[in-house]
């Protein structure tokens, strides 16, 4: 008969939670430790000190990556990874990204304690960088970094908020930017990353936990409405090429056509500017931007094109010049079946109530599934919330998400 | 048989309107001319010393209105006062306002040269501010001085955008704020303003002047729509309470109302903001500045009713809170009938092609209208564009105009 699985005390999840949030802490509840910062130096040497002190071996890479190995027996299998970041928006909660490396060093502390040596070898990583809050292009810094996506341009083009370029910043924070590529890995075999949901699906369902089968595909666009100023009181409407009455019309369609569709597709327009942006005068520009995203490949690309042809109508029918400027975008992820079923089947082992869903945020999955199989885990997140100080997962469900993420990791390397 | 009408040679108007643009000149064609400015100042004093140079006795009021005053032989009689206001935009153009003060000399002059000393008193006025381009609260502060509309706690409580209050910007150009009821007329009879339309009603009736019957009513409104903010990606469309999907259906729905019910509606969304702005988070607030206008005092009336109707509909159909503000707004003012006539006649025996229509813009005479029969003439814009560098009044249509104004102040002074 089997060992029955390995369980996690919620108040020693908990304790790790609140020693983490301490470095960088805003308010009562939030955090704000963007890469490079001593806050975040901070929390990376805590998860270094913790990881040393569960006997696995610890080493800094070129980017600020911590990795902490415990070595398999079998030496030519490739290498099995879980974690997340450290970094945090400004400011953020508590969970985002910082669960899953908690996560993956109690997960690796107690299959050492309970099993010894696995025949795979298991990693933990906390990876440097992914909220983009320092940087507003570094893209995933630390999963590009691993996976060899960093061009050497980037060092002095990737600018931040505060007008420095991350070369200097890695440079003032003990980092030498000319070893960029010495943090390249080509021995993985899998990552498996524990995340908040940052949703409220889970909640909705009534679950604590999620098996992640799909990675959203995202684009962002910016569109830049152009028609004429006018006197607000002395030019007829009937005259008019009123931007603000297009860029309304746009953002009502798009919007609408998401929510039309239904899940999973998402539409948002969240940043708007009207130039010149006074009261009694029709605006001559009004900018907006969308992200739209969509996991399934055709799907995605099938709301994109709607987007784009419902715009240029509008923009034609009222006479207005439009342009649409793709930002940036990722292809949907698919994550690999061979994982899902590991750690559905895992939840089952377990007995932690699940569903398998998509991800509508994107994730270090993505990157690092090119170089290696990828799967997500999520655990609820209350109200859906994230990127704020109200973020919160109970210790309940964040120790029932270590559960299965132990028993998924023990099946990959130890069996 | 009657004289023919006094006409006006375009070149001489042109060369004035020239020479009043050189002070707070921008680029080429521009003016920026704020209130109690070194150029302002520079402006006046070049009305005041060429109403001098024509023979009009000139004064300054307590708060930097000029008066060129050309005395009655009637000494019972009220005042017949033409004129306009000489700030200007920051930027604006070179006609708006600064014409009508133009059009009161060339008038006055030409009266008294060619018939002497009229009846009734006749006046120009060259009033100091209405475009609330350096205090955005003045609310026409020239005209509100002479009608006794100006509270004493203004004088602190009126704030330039530079942060300075309007009693201290006045004292330090020379005017003593504990005098501004000094300023206050009670012995005016009619106001006639001429004005640029700011609109293309004349330009695509292919008319260069117009009499005004009414100049709309104006409602300025703050929408502020709260919803919740959310992750771009992870909440899903139908669990949304997105400010954007409703600020933008409320934008469409009070625009779209006025185009359908046709000239003279109008409804305008100028200024728009989301918090916090972020391309990836659904917003918690959008706020947005509705201007909406009317001529017609139950007309616009009904047009308000049906702007705020349709905004909570679409909120509470949304589940978002919204509240409006009313910012400021003015009745209609109704011209007075008899000077409509008068200027209407004035415009045939001219020969001035014309039409008699309703201004969208508001105007100084609807303050002077609480002390003062009122009228206003317009004469045509180009492309209806103002409060821009690009703004244009041929020196024809100028010339013409002037001759309309002429002809009027002639018929209610010497006859």
């Amino acid at each position: 008969m089997a060992a029955s699985p390995i369980t996690f005390d919620p108040a020693n999840v908990w304790a790790r939670i609140e020693s983490l949030a301490r470095h960088g802490k805003h308010g009562d509840t939030g955090v704000s430790r963007p890469v490079y910062s001593p806050a975040w130096r901070a929390a990376q040497d805590e998860v270094a000190a913790w990881c040393e002190s569960v006997g696995l071996d610890v080493r800094w890479d070129a980017v600020g990556n911590i990795w902490g190995v415990l070595k398999g027996s079998e030496a030519d299998k490739k290498s099995i990874v879980t974690g997340s970041h450290i970094d945090s928006q400004r400011p953020g909660g508590r969970f985002d990204g910082v669960l899953g490396v908690i996560s993956g060093v109690f997960a690796l502390a107690a299959l050492k304690e309970r099993y010894g040596t696995p025949k795979q070898t298991l990693e933990v990583v906390s990876l440097c960088e992914e909220e983009s809050s320092r940087f507003p292009t570094t893209e995933f810094w630390g999963s590009r970094a691993i996976t060899g996506r960093i061009k050497p341009d980037d060092l002095k083009n990737v600018i931040s908020y505060e007008g420095e370029s991350i070369g200097e910043v890695m440079q003032a924070a003990g980092f030498d930017p000319s070893r960029v590529t010495e943090a390249i890995r080509t021995d993985l075999d899998a990552f498996i990353e524990l995340h908040i949901e940052q949703g409220p699906l889970l909640e909705t369902a009534g679950l604590p936990v999620g098996v992640v089968s799909a990675i959203t595909g995202i684009r962002h666009y910016i569109v830049t409405v152009d028609g004429v100023s006018n006197h607000a009181g002395a030019f007829p409407m009937d005259l008019r090429r009123d931007p603000m009455a297009g860029a309304a019309e746009m953002i009502s369609n798009v919007i609408n056509r998401a929510a039309n569709q239904g899940r999973p597709a998402v539409t948002t327009v969240g940043r708007i500017s009207a130039e010149p942006n006074f009261p009694a005068i029709v605006p001559d520009r009004v900018t907006f931007m969308i992200d739209a995203r969509h996991p399934d490949p055709a799907a995605r690309l099938k709301l994109y094109a709607e987007h784009e042809a419902a715009i240029h109508e509008i923009a034609e029918r009222r006479g207005l010049n439009v342009e649409i400027t793709d930002l940036k975008g990722h292809d949907p992820y698919i994550c690999d079946p061979g994982l899902v079923s590991t750690f559905e089947e895992a939840a089952r082992t377990v007995g932690a109530p699940f569903q398998t869903m998509t991800s509508g945020a994107v994730h270090d999955t993505q990157r690092m599934g090119a170089i290696a199989r990828g799967v997500m885990l999520f655990v609820r997140s209350k109200d859906g919330r994230s990127h704020t100080p109200a973020e919160y997962t109970s210790p309940e469900d964040a120790a029932l998400g270590i559960g299965v993420l132990t028993e998924g990791l023990r099946t990959l390397a130890y069996v």
